[in-house]
């Protein structure tokens, strides 16, 4: 028990890195980024609290779980921000084969009846085909919207965004999960953009 | 819907509060100290890690979520160090009254479908009389164990605490819920105190 214990306290000190990845979204009241690991937390709690939001077949603790891990490669990747210069890296073969490798390196970590099953649900989530992982990622774009609506504009304004792209780069994927969500979303985030017909 | 939406996001856009409460605990690497927010992700990974180390009739998923609620009272409270010089009004009556006000605020601004189940769950940690809270609460204290280790000390030389306080105000609990866990943390602990038999 003492090499299991040994594996599995090796991936939870890792995973304490996560606290240092800085976002480009900040907190509520503007003072600082946001860190992967807090935003993790939040976003959990998101679908603790917007369970009713979820279609059909959802298993929130699924989800929960799903969202604890969705930011985990960021250790050795970082945080890509999908308004940044740099935002057609998101999502890009490269940035896939580097998250990959991460993935095996972090969940390589745990013993090999942990680790497996929890680099499956980190790629359930990146896959986002189930409706657990089409939930949790409407939650993952969702979140820095709200956080943008109430620090007064955020990182729209940091990368001067357009609503249309906020639309196409993060509404089209909320809405996929969680449509009723973005339409109320949506509307309140019309005041911050000049452009919102 | 609308209204519901705003109590819900009432509640979301409050609890980004306990991002900024920080804890005695640094990061692993003694940085910085830990805030509330990311600290009670780390827990849910320990529990997802870890759940092999929780007794018969634990639910890890109810577990998760006790340990994502755990300290959003914090918000109105702060934190009380365990060790600190105000270690004595960790769980003193007059706390507990603080920590209920902040509860009835706090998941108070949910809707009353939502917010009455996740405070009971919170009370559940509190009281620490189910499996899955004393599971819970075992994982709370072991983890300032783990990051005091690897930060070299941390907390334990701040307070100047020795051995057997840490035995007694940690070890009792942690090994209530979980007593492998705790005799194989507790030996690893042994070399940061002179006074360890």
């Amino acid at each position: 028990m003492t090499d299991r214990l040994s594996a599995q306290f090796a991936f939870l000190n890792e995973a304490d890195r996560l606290k240092q990845v800085l976002r480009a979204t900040t907190l509520r009241d503007g003072s600082r980024p946001e860190n992967s690991g807090e935003h993790s937390w939040h976003l959990a709690l998101y679908a603790l609290v917007l369970a009713d939001q979820a279609g059909p077949g959802v298993s929130i603790d699924r989800v929960i779980r799903m969202l604890l891990l969705h930011d985990i490669v960021e250790i050795d990747v970082g945080d890509v921000p999908i308004h940044s210069q740099n935002g057609a890296a998101h999502g890009s073969a490269e940035t896939q084969a580097a998250e990959a490798a991460a993935a095996s390196r972090i969940f390589g970590l745990l013993p090999p009846d942990i680790g497996p099953g929890l680099r499956a649900l980190w790629e359930e989530f990146e896959a986002a085909e189930t409706p657990d992982a089409v939930f949790a990622k409407s939650l993952d774009r969702v979140q820095p919207v709200l956080q943008n609506i109430e620090s007064g504009g955020g990182s729209w304004i940091d990368y001067n965004v357009t609503f249309d792209e906020v639309e196409a780069r993060v509404g089209q994927k909320v809405a996929r999960g969680a449509p009723a969500l973005w339409s109320w979303v949506r509307e309140r985030m019309r005041a911050f953009f000049p452009d919102a017909g």
